[in-house]
């Protein structure tokens, strides 16, 4: 998939990335114009694995990418113990290891401590490890924990570390300004990536991925046998996306995203954005203000993590109870050792009657459980 | 993307794999009753990289997974020149390094020869390098050769090699009885993977993938953090395809195959593939009876690799001027160092009346540049 299969594509694509630079504030480095610039992954799984093999490559001056990792000492990177499960594949995949991991410990609300990391990264450069990457998290899987990327940020360039931050999830809440001030720092990132199909009513797959030299990231990626040279590819005057990602061939996923952003509008989107997190807030007050559920981590965006004060074995049999009446679906986590329920609001069509009735259903469903014991 | 993420997603896919495998003649060893089993990826790339990767952590009993390349012994892959340059990309991104993926020499036809493979391995394991992984292809990109699977797959189980055979195009060819015999030896692979999306009428993406045994590609390719443990995972008797591929999310892409094989049925999937052989073989006809032209390779299915005699600067000239046309587009290679014109027949609205009318026009404008000089 050269540029010259489909200049069409590519080049709506490197367009619509640019935009959402600006509709997210995103830091100016990320833009094509200058030496960065973004690209569509499927996942933001396969954007993390590509962040680390840049970040590999480049910690070894490009020497690993021709030569392998056996023989030379070996690298390490960090991320939190909250950090997505993809970046322990990622560490496999490229040759790491899951010991070649470190997970980071985090704060009482679940984001990375810096002082830690900065720990972690000494103990490894007296062991003879080298350092190269750390990713950073806006908004965890598990309970949307903010890790501080200003500070993490200050770490990895003082050290020479490849910083990704996966947003995949709260990357769309940058469309609102006030909002915003939860990617600080992000001008400090190598590369940095959202899912607009994850709360950005675009269907999946559509992950999108910035980085701030591409020139790293095709160093890394690329391939040019005979039959795929090219007049276009030669003049470096266009982008071939094969170079940016694992696969070599490619859809023409930059449609469905630029169809999104001419229906909504950004104003539109930004709608729906404060509404999910207006109520999102709702229920976390309506946690606090009962008596049997307790908040388990803040909630920042659209993501509510609560518990019955009952345990884990009661919250267990309440979530089995709640997602078998077809009534509502959440999903669970553990935070601090505890079993943890997890109730998302992100959904173009989810109302304030949708989110009444799903905290009705838990109340009365929890009330029915306490009654049994 | 587990099962229970949408167990209707999961098990059409495993069904509509098994029906392929019957379809095509592949080793029952694939069917998903047994050890083995199939999965949908985005493009062979991925295939490959998979492949590579259950290679090399098999090869070290799963060492590598945990604690990454650096420290042990290079290990080493194979593949023909001619392969799909997915292979050096998937050597980079394990690990292996460019270097460590071997490049075989291939006979007067193109395809891999078995002693040149086993010397290689021979002289890697006096150097002591671990050679792991064989990459054999039935009907290379740039002309179609098929490499002979039976005697590469001897040697791999008697070095312990795991063999991938990648058949990206060629693959839907074994629809045919007829034609089968050119993947003669498949039962020795460990691996294997064709492209629907590249000759049997279905959408970009769908490449199929199959193993001869998922435990290993799952043992390497498998996280699990607690917000994905789950009842259906933990009774082992449901298949998560999440751990049989690099991203972690996936779509519903086994619904359009089993489209596409509804709509045709078997027997009209073997019409449009024989019409496209004979049409090929039509052209390969031609080729030989020219005085300007000749054939540059077998024509064993559906591409035509030829030039004309005139040499290098001639052909260039040759090809931008037809491309320019907009009456057809033809692609390019290089064999045995010479610049090659490539006609692939494929698409499923191809007549014999635009295979005449292609080559006209390129007797045609071959004409015309001769009276030009």
């Amino acid at each position: 998939m050269l540029w010259a299969t489909s200049p069409a594509c590519t080049e709506l694509e490197t367009h619509v990335l640019d935009w959402l630079v600006e509709l997210l504030g995103l830091p100016e480095a990320f833009r094509s114009e200058g030496p960065g610039g973004g690209v569509i992954q499927d996942s933001a799984s396969s954007a993390a694995l590509c962040a680390l093999l840049a970040a590999r490559d480049r910690a070894s001056g490009w020497e690993t990418n021709r030569t392998g990792l056996a023989g030379s000492p070996p690298l390490v990177g960090y991320t939190s113990t909250q950090a997505h499960s993809s970046l322990e594949k990622a560490a496999m995949i490229a040759g790491l290891g899951r010991d070649g991991l470190r997970l980071v410990e985090v704060d009482g609300a679940f984001a990375m401590r810096p002082d830690r990391l900065e720990a972690a990264i000494a103990a490894d450069r007296a062991a003879g490890r080298i350092p190269c990457f750390v990713a950073a998290t806006v908004g965890t899987t598990s309970s949307t924990a903010i890790d501080p990327v200003r500070a993490i940020g200050e770490i990895a360039r003082r050290e020479g570390l490849w910083l990704h931050v996966d947003a995949a999830m709260g990357g769309t809440a940058a469309i609102c300004p006030e909002l915003r001030h939860l990617q600080d720092g992000l001008e400090l990132a190598d590369s940095y990536c959202f899912n607009p199909h994850k709360w950005m009513f675009t269907n999946f797959d559509c992950d999108a991925f910035w980085v701030a030299d591409r020139a790293a990231l095709v160093r890394t990626l690329s391939v040019l046998p005979e039959y795929l040279r090219n007049r276009a590819t030669e003049s470096g005057a266009v982008i071939d996306y094969r170079d940016w990602q694992v696969p070599l061939g490619r859809r023409f996923r930059a449609l469905k995203l630029w169809m999104v952003l001419r229906w909504y509008g950004a104003e539109g989107i930004r709608h729906h954005v404060r509404r999910h997190v207006a109520l999102a807030r709702e229920v976390a007050r309506r946690v606090q203000a009962s008596d049997r559920f307790e908040l388990a981590a803040p909630v920042p965006l659209n993501l509510v993590c609560f518990r019955h004060r009952a345990g884990d074995a009661f919250n267990e049999r309440l979530l089995e109870r709640l997602n078998g009446s077809g009534d509502l679906f959440l999903t669970h986590t553990r935070l601090a050792d505890r079993h943890t329920l997890r109730l998302a609001i992100g959904q173009t069509w989810t109302e304030a009657r949708h989110v009444e009735r799903a905290w009705g259903r838990i109340e009365e469903e929890a009330a029915r459980l306490e009654a049994e014991r």
